[in-house]
């Protein structure tokens, strides 16, 4: 093969079609134009070649940039904005440009972000909004719209997604507390209709189970958001339940607003009791008690995302890929070995 | 006036002309149909009646929903996103949609983003991306399409805008630190050609001013983002030149910067050197030097940024309309009294 950069034609040639036939297929809009058959061997001649579609030649031809909508739950939450970054990042090198919805987790506004992108000839979607079972997924992948989800992903694998390693993760965490002594864990999970929320409860529960630990009901409390006034609610329910000596939040804010109650109830941390996140969103190194948590790496998940979308809207893959991001554990001062003299958790037992 | 909805027919009577003209007059791809003294008559009706038009009937009518176009320099910045939200609350109401372009501070990245959102029939532009001498606002404005600037503005008041107010927050900083004993006073000031970087920095030279203090030249340093790596590096600079006994910051992430280099060279706040931020983002109360700083109605903010661009698309007004907002001194403990011994920053002092 030649250095010259590869054509429609040269795909065209070697699939045996029409190099007409080689655009509709590669192109969503018209992709049902094509047979099954076709499209199979145009995509596999496309691959073969290497073929990358000239996206910024098809603005010039239709006169329209090539766009992907994402829908984000929450831009106040630290975790999204570097997930959007390397979204950003990864398209902006292919001539593509994001715009950006925020649902605020409310379902109508994110129907009415959905119709005002669809609207508008938007070539794909990126969904930080997936729930595990989720209507907004459903319809565009009945539609044949372009979609790669990313951080909480579907409980059917049918839509591509990436997601962080959340078992991996919340294990890491389970075995540095247990390896630093503690026996009695509690858990501030997440909703339960969210994989992140899902996942990392049941990872707690297996973690625990593997270390001889039988996981009780009293040290679960399940938060209705992932928000720090849901972190201190729920604190406040472990309080007077829960004889726990170490707390893992199922992400950062809840472990931030979890330090806010236990501050504000005279605890030290981690004197008293050891709190633990997961994402590492900004600022966690830079609290007063330094937040042991598990490292996702944000802008990567958004770059690995923005690649399955660009290769769906290209045409490169129809294959539904699933990419699982490796986590660290990051430990800082807001673990410690339990009190010596077992200081529980329970306001009532403090006089025991 | 009947409690019945004021619709297009009555704004019409009232101005004495066809319905279809006020129609004309009040969307704005089509005002310039319209005569300056037709558009002053409908104008001034509508808003003698109180006329709000039923964006949701326009969306029914055209198919099509009614949606701004939001550029953001850098949406991992913490400033940003709450803004955004209160833009997003504000347009929901409304029936509008928000779609939000993240620039990362690159023109070549704003300019497909505004090409991308212009050519898909946005109905009018949030910019939190202003330069006080500004491309993208002069197109926009040239093409008399709806626009508002927010938090940066413009030197030339050719256009809606809404800002804190920075003089009355900085003048707020400087006055606290002179009231705790302070005379020398250094500046991490924010680039120049942001309306929030130029006006702070005139604001502190002001203020010292007007407590007798003549500012310095070594006492001031000019970080080129509004990044704690800007932050970092400036207050290096500050220390190998200044002999000050607290850095007001031009923003809370610039703070941010400061104090770790400080902690990184074994300076304690506020013990040895005061610092101060400007914003009060997320997480800045819980840092382990709690920061002193201005608080900016963020979300409100962005509400009143929107509320202007509504009416504005709606043809409410034809005004250019500036807020100014009201902003807070918080004071936390990374202000105190200054060293009694002075213990100056500069470095090469260290011995004297």
């Amino acid at each position: 093969m030649s250095t010259q950069r590869v054509t429609i034609r040269d795909v065209a040639t070697l699939a045996g079609v029409h190099p007409a036939t080689v655009s509709r297929a590669l192109v969503d809009a018209t992709r049902h134009q094509v047979s099954k058959k076709t499209l199979a061997a145009v995509t596999a001649a496309a691959r073969e070649l290497g073929y990358e579609p000239d996206l910024t030649a098809r603005t010039l031809r239709t006169g329209r940039t090539t766009i992907a909508g994402v829908l984000v739950p929450d831009l106040t939450n630290p975790l999204f904005p570097p997930i959007l970054r390397g979204i950003e990042d990864c398209l902006a090198a292919r001539d593509l440009t994001a715009l950006v919805a925020n649902t605020d987790n409310d379902p109508a506004r994110e129907r009415q972000a959905l119709r005002a992108l669809r609207g508008r000839n938007v070539n794909g979607f990126i969904l930080l909004t997936a729930h595990r079972n989720d209507d907004t997924l459903k319809t565009l992948l009945k539609d044949k719209v372009p979609v790669v989800t990313v951080n909480r992903v579907p409980s059917a694998q049918d839509a591509s997604s990436v997601r962080p390693d959340d078992t991996g993760g919340i294990t890491a965490l389970v075995d540095h507390l247990c390896g630093l002594g503690h026996s009695r864990l509690a858990m501030i999970a997440g909703p339960r209709h969210l994989s992140t929320g899902f996942s990392r409860l049941q990872a707690f529960k297996a973690a625990l189970r593997s270390h001889g630990l039988e996981p009780r009901p009293e040290d679960v409390v399940i938060a209705r958001s992932f928000s720090d006034a849901e972190g201190y609610r729920c604190a406040a329910e472990l309080l007077s339940s829960s004889t726990a000596t170490a707390v893992i939040a199922a992400n950062d804010t809840l472990a931030v607003g979890c330090l806010d109650l236990l501050r504000e109830r005279g605890f030290r941390c981690p004197q008293d009791l050891s709190v633990t996140g997961f994402n590492d969103i900004r600022f966690m190194d830079k609290l007063s008690s330094p937040l042991t948590t598990v490292r996702v790496p944000q802008m990567e998940m958004g770059v690995e995302a923005a690649r399955f979308l660009v290769d769906l809207i290209t045409g490169q893959t129809t294959a539904t890929r699933h990419a699982v991001m490796p986590v660290s554990l990051v430990v800082r001062a807001s673990t410690a070995p339990p009190p010596k003299r077992h200081r529980p958790l329970l306001r009532q037992s403090r006089g025991q």
